[in-house]
């Protein structure tokens, strides 16, 4: 069993547990109706649980400043557990009475924005790693067109990110539709997102982005992020987006 | 000057203070090269400040269950008051130096976060209120494919407001395009967002948006809320996301 | 049955459901050990669920500036939700398994964050209204020393009100007994709090301290507030604190 | 110069960087009249930002579990720059114009909470590491009141500290004088506290605290932390706190 499919799957002492913990499918008659009430039918989308971890789009042997053993640690522990958690959560939500406290579903929520967020941030993270260069294309237009020069989108984007040294967070470009625009957003844990903004290029700031190559010299790990950036893969981004 | 201009223009006073407390363009050269360094050159539009409050789509009169008095202060002191203070807050980021400490930076990008989606989200909230009626056409195809039944969904995405009762926070169904589902997210005040999610349907859950009306009873303002959902809008909106 | 005493009394449908959504003593053994595994013994004081409302120490016909509409459905509804919900987190986490998945535990403590402190603060908010007139005795000796005068103690804790105007949180006087001095501290929600600070004046920013009154006018109801503050109860809290 | 006066004395190029940010006394004039006005005057105590660093009050060679060098940096790093930037926030508040726009205070207020509660907790951390054994005296014996047995106490802990795990927060369990007893509060980040506690035991949960030892290793961590906790300190502070 690869590592991988071992963050993904379930042992049968963790599903017994879940089941244990709140009343899924196979209990939900005790709890009034459950979200997904038809036991026998397939669960719906929102409630299937079955994301799956996707491979590193690239060797990790093979970044620039950022240690194989860091970036396995990050895609294994970090993304692979929340994918799973994720699938966890789902679950659990298909299986809350719709009578259930309001604060039940609050919590889950939350839980589910969080496991979430990290699942699609950190596929956009490793998926915008693996380059080299400077920034091209559609990117580098726009980011002038935003903040007047390349340089001012820089220094913006690095300087939130040392404000997120020592504790979590992400710096995430998303682009606008409403304006056209890009924009650098701040994000303090995985919980924050701009309303309506597709994210274009990712920088991770939790610690374990770091830690282990750099200690607490986040300046070191953002150089290095800036010198892996794949230029290609963000500029496909903004092609899927229709932005000419 | 109606009351919406006032809304978004600034005094003298204002003006004088704001320069006062930070260094914008033409006190730049105080704190080293600001952000927006060419204080001749017109600001770029990351930090141009110009947004514009967008007036009401409906006659505020003619809701269900919603006051005039109520929509007219939400729409102008909560909606106005957020668009005011981004293009406070852009301009700021602007003439902050680029050595500044990151925590000036970071907690400047906190107040942009929290502003843009509160001016954002309002306008998607008031956007998709003046109907009537249920869901209809795609975004009832939609949730039924990703909740299994509308009740459902609608009981997800009731229980998720009510959790929110009380306080602070947004439901908001957003349009996954990875996916190509749709999915409730909670938010528990304006900076929680699903990374990469287009709002479609939005719900108010600050208490502003009810209890000059309603009081505490929260309940009694989602009732209302589902009376006046403008599902013609919702359904625009899904077709210029280009989903068939 | 007072209206206090149904905010407090569980009806037989809400135990019931309950029980359904999370393992409670009675149904503990279906999920591995629960954290209060005896389900003879009488539960622990952490997970016993029975805290009681307060009453109002004053007659909330007689506050200037706030009305008893509003002062009764303040502590009726947030600070008595805010018992009841707790009383129910805290039996959910007696019931919770050993070997729950950590989310689900994580989840429920900041519940029991958020409900605890809301009851926390209201009953010190309430605590300290009631009386009239202007900072005295131990509590206006501490403003000056900590921030000079009384005025700049009071510019900064009405600032950081305003700040809060729209959606949520606290401001709250905290005695910090390390440096033995006072300090104004912003809450942006009910999770948020000074570490080690014991709270001896509180104010309430959440829309629902001034919807009903004063609507988005924030400012006119912080000036009420300041109207009715107990100073001598503020000075009790800080005598029983053993401040001289 | 050793490294922790070089941690908190700041550059000429940072004095003058943040005389340039924002008005500090002497450019006070500029913004209408500053929180701490009187520019002659020594800084009250509240806008003094003289805090300073304390020593590990251990041989940071001697934990066992925890490296010299991860603790050595967790201190100097993450413990001494908080301190740090605690002192700069506190005299930028002191040099906000009374007149500021409400979020400026806000977003200060905000920040000064993060760097003193990082500042406390750290303190409070490294305070009660350097120890061995298990829980004794007054402390065992509330945790037992509290949970009906310490194990379930430190079961608790443990999970909300595993919650915590590839992320942020404090596990806090806080003496809390109205129901003179203990109890295990979760803190996401250095925002969240429970309001009126009192910190007895402390677990950092940052990253930063074991990611150079253990990786994304969580659960290795907080069993050495365990191995460590200073029991005669943790009963000291309870006795401070005059619990018999």
């Amino acid at each position: 069993m690869s590592p991988l499919s071992r963050a993904l799957s379930f042992t049968r002492r963790e599903v017994l547990r879940l089941l244990a913990v709140t009343p899924l499918f196979s209990v939900a008659y005790r709890g009034g109706i459950a979200m997904a009430e038809d036991t026998a039918a397939p669960r719906p989308l929102a409630y299937r649980g079955e994301h799956q971890v996707k491979p590193l789009p690239f060797d990790p042997a093979k970044l620039t400043g950022l240690s194989e053993k860091l970036i396995t640690s990050h895609h294994q522990n970090n993304y692979g557990g929340a994918v799973k958690r994720l699938n966890l959560i789902e679950q659990q939500l298909g299986g809350l009475p719709k009578d259930a406290a309001p604060y039940q579903m609050g919590s889950l929520k939350r839980e589910e924005l969080i496991a979430r967020n990290s699942m699609v941030l950190h596929e956009a993270y490793f998926g915008n790693l693996g380059g080299h260069g400077s920034a091209t294309g559609t990117f580098a237009e726009l980011a002038k067109a935003a903040y007047g020069s390349l340089e001012t989108w820089e220094a913006e984007f690095r300087l939130t990110g040392q404000s997120l040294a020592g504790g979590s967070g992400w710096v995430i470009v998303v682009y606008d539709p409403d304006s056209k625009s890009l924009h650098n957003a701040w994000a303090f844990d995985h919980t924050h997102g701009v309303a309506g903004g597709a994210p274009v290029l990712v920088m991770d700031m939790y610690e374990h982005s770091y830690h282990m190559d750099y200690g607490a010299n986040a300046k070191s790990y953002v150089d290095a992020f800036f010198q892996n950036i794949h230029w290609d893969e963000v500029n496909r981004r903004l092609a899927r987006l229709r932005v000419a």
